[in-house]
């Protein structure tokens, strides 16, 4: 099933659902018995996400969160009636009103993201809103500022409590809307742009996913800094849109290596990659010398709705590895850059707080500009995540929490002419990966069924431990 | 034999010698047979080394140049008469009165360099002096004129002509022996420090190699830059002299993450590395998030005086490949940097020229100082060679066209105490290496034999093409 079906379908099953009591409270329980020292926290958040502690569900009210079920495809996420969430040490209780959609939303749902929490869970990295509480040791910020957060995980409720390192400060007289639309977006292109790349005028710069949030914030730097030659890769749906923030494009699918000669023979200054696979041997092959090919995801992982061994090992045997003493001979470099890791695992919050400020500055120039491509209901997630797993989007996708669950101007519902369209080109899509697949498959066969011996014995693995449980 | 009783040896013997009239004379005429087309500039090079065109010859005065006649040992290095060079179109002669003596001099003579010439050819990249001529159609320069040139070898002779594009003009009220001995190495260490790390104040290098020119322009840089923490790699010998200049100082041969560790847990932002080999991966592991490893020699090519095929086929093997998914994933970045090849081979003249204007602008305000540690006479040039081959030069060391080959107060002889001294810490480092060689032996043994099975097909190969001539 495309994932366009499968959106309508869940969008029609998810008018918000009473979590099951029963389950709702089994869950804590069942956590405690594994509880190792270590994990505490870890498991706590897990164990009110599972429905809260006991004594205090039945005081607490309750609020609308998207939890995701189990990893899969879009029928694994449902919007749920939970308990609201207690408030931590460090951490700022924030009344959501808008939530980004990212591509990781969906590398989460399908599980190919490392140690991703255990479902069932509140999805979502990004929220904006208002400031509901503040835990007693944090100085920060006032009850009713208005703020961004760049959660690691479960930013996909309306109310949702985030350490305070992760929340920023929206500046008077931005809009709600605007910060949610450029907080992250901005922050990852301002590092790629400015800190990895450290684009100069005069340099030429290859962008995969050109009419992404992330890309088009890439774009609007560029422009800023001067004199910046962009070849942008996008669907060609997107072209149309995004012609004028790109010196030229390139058709999503081409050999794109051939296509950047032909525009730009001596090759590229900087390659921007956030697909990964084949890409990143291509992306080297075309940089000048000095060159930089930096790495920021691994979008091309994700293929069909539900997570594809196959694709997430090729995503892996695919790229080739590089010797250093090939980037002496060479002259280029090999950058990588994670931007949830850095934030949420290896410290980086102060390197990011200086970012927004530099984003924030930008857009008060004018230069940040929000990029909303649309904004649906909470109830409608499906069919956003959809939306960017065909890559339909231009800008930014949000989910506006004050919008009902229907079609709405802002969120216009597809015509049947648009939907015709749309599964022509999906049923295109579909041949041609399955000729993509078949070409390949007989020389992977072999990995991938390693890969799913592997997955099997873990599939064992854990149903013995359950049982044993 | 070690280097330095082989300097003393060869030193001795290089008194001005007279080039073989007949094997100049007949040069020519045998490379000429050679001539295949798309070499015929190389081909005039090179027999213009030979011994200069024969109608030209006669009416030439002659003029002292360093000349390799092989690769090899200190002793193929030879001073020699060699008829005055022609200037070519594009070109400018400088009448050189300094000269530049670089790691990859040791390098070129050892025969461990990506195609250099064919011996014999002159000696060096580096040379200071006056412009003698100008070929007509350069602008750029006017007779007279005191310039400073980085060529792609054959610099260190009485005469040199040289590409416009790889000269550079010398300030007014600098020194000539300043610029001989700052434009190299600050050039270098600002494409390092400002262009590839992009060290920001507050942070922390690894510098391997500190007391060398480079690393010595390095430290310089990074004090400028405010609050930036160096851990110096530099040999015993040096650390009184270059304290100062860095944070902290390790032990050039210890266990340098360990050490690296105890200074800083956390690990350090950048590391520049000239060394290559194992040095690769142990940088690599020591990076913070957000890091770059920056390798931009391989200087551990080098280990006896003469090419070892091990220590080639060891600086190759021992560099752990790394998967961009793994940069990614690790938020790390690995960089290549070849400063002669970026010049020369891959177009970066203009980029190079920019960065010397920066460079000469931190001369003005007192950052770039010259850090000279000798000055040796041409003639002593292979004593130059072999104080750098066994890492005791602080600091750049020049050859100075004017010197008499004799000892002088600039270039102290050395007495007995320090040869002995010498002497012994040779005996040991030779009887560490054969410790480490013998520990890798057995497993290297294999890869060595198939190395040196290769060279022996080439060399019967050479050998071969020599008698079908």
């Amino acid at each position: 099933m495309t994932d366009t079906a499968e959106a309508a379908k869940s969008s029609t099953a998810t008018a918000v659902e009473e979590e099951p009591k029963a389950k709702a409270a089994e869950a804590p329980s069942t956590e405690d018995k594994k509880d190792t020292g270590a994990e505490d926290k870890k498991k706590k958040e897990e164990a009110e996400e599972g429905g809260g502690k006991k004594e205090e569900e039945s005081a607490k009210e309750e609020m609308r969160a998207v939890v995701l079920h189990g990893f899969g495809g879009l029928k694994s996420v449902k919007i749920v009636k939970r308990p609201q969430p207690a408030l931590a040490d460090g951490e700022v209780l924030i009344r959501v009103q808008l939530c980004g959609v990212n591509f990781q939303d969906l590398m989460v749902r399908q599980g190919v993201t490392e140690a991703p929490p255990k479902t069932p869970f509140v999805l979502g990295f990004e929220c904006a809103g208002v400031v509901e509480a503040i835990a007693d040791d944090v100085e920060d910020f006032k009850v009713g500022s208005r703020v961004v957060a760049i959660a690691d995980h479960r930013a996909w409720a309306e109310l949702v409590p985030v350490p305070s390192k992760f929340v920023y400060a929206v500046p008077d007289n931005m809009p709600l809307q605007e910060a949610a639309a450029i907080t992250l977006s901005y922050a990852v292109a301002y590092i790629l742009v400015h800190e990895l790349a450290a684009i100069a005028p005069g340099q030429t710069i290859l962008l995969h996913s050109a009419g992404g949030a992330v890309g088009q914030a890439v774009c609007a730097l560029c422009r800023h800094a001067g004199n910046v030659t962009v070849i942008g890769v996008a669907s060609k749906c997107k072209h149309d849109d995004i012609r004028s923030s790109v010196t030229h494009l390139i058709e999503r699918g081409q050999d794109v290596p051939s296509e950047v000669r032909k525009l730009c023979p001596e090759g590229v200054d900087v390659v921007l990659d956030c697909q990964g696979g084949e890409e990143c041997n291509r992306g080297y092959s075309i940089l000048k010398p000095f060159g930089r090919y930096v790495l920021f995801g691994s979008s091309n992982i994700v293929t069909g709705e539900t997570k594809s061994f196959f694709s997430v090992a090729k995503s892996w045997w695919q790229v080739d590895k590089v010797s250093p003493l090939r980037l002496h001979d060479d002259n280029k470099s090999i950058m990588g850059f994670n931007f949830r890791r850095f934030l949420h695992h290896q410290g980086g919050e102060e390197h990011v707080k200086r970012v927004l400020e530099s984003v924030y500055e930008l857009w008060k120039e004018g230069v940040a500009k929000p990029n909303i491509d649309s904004t649906f209901a909470l109830e409608d997630v499906t069919e956003a995540m959809a939306k960017m797993h065909e890559r339909r989007n231009v800008g930014k996708l949000l989910l506006d929490l004050s919008m009902e669950a229907k079609p709405k101007p802002t969120t216009p519902a597809k015509t049947k002419k648009e939907d015709k369209k749309e599964t022509k080109e999906e049923a295109k899509d579909e041949k041609k990966e399955n000729e993509k697949k078949d070409n390949d498959k007989k020389e992977n066969e072999k990995k991938e069924n390693e890969k799913k011996e592997e997955a099997a014995k873990e599939d064992t693995k854990e149903a013995k431990a359950a049982e044993e449980k």
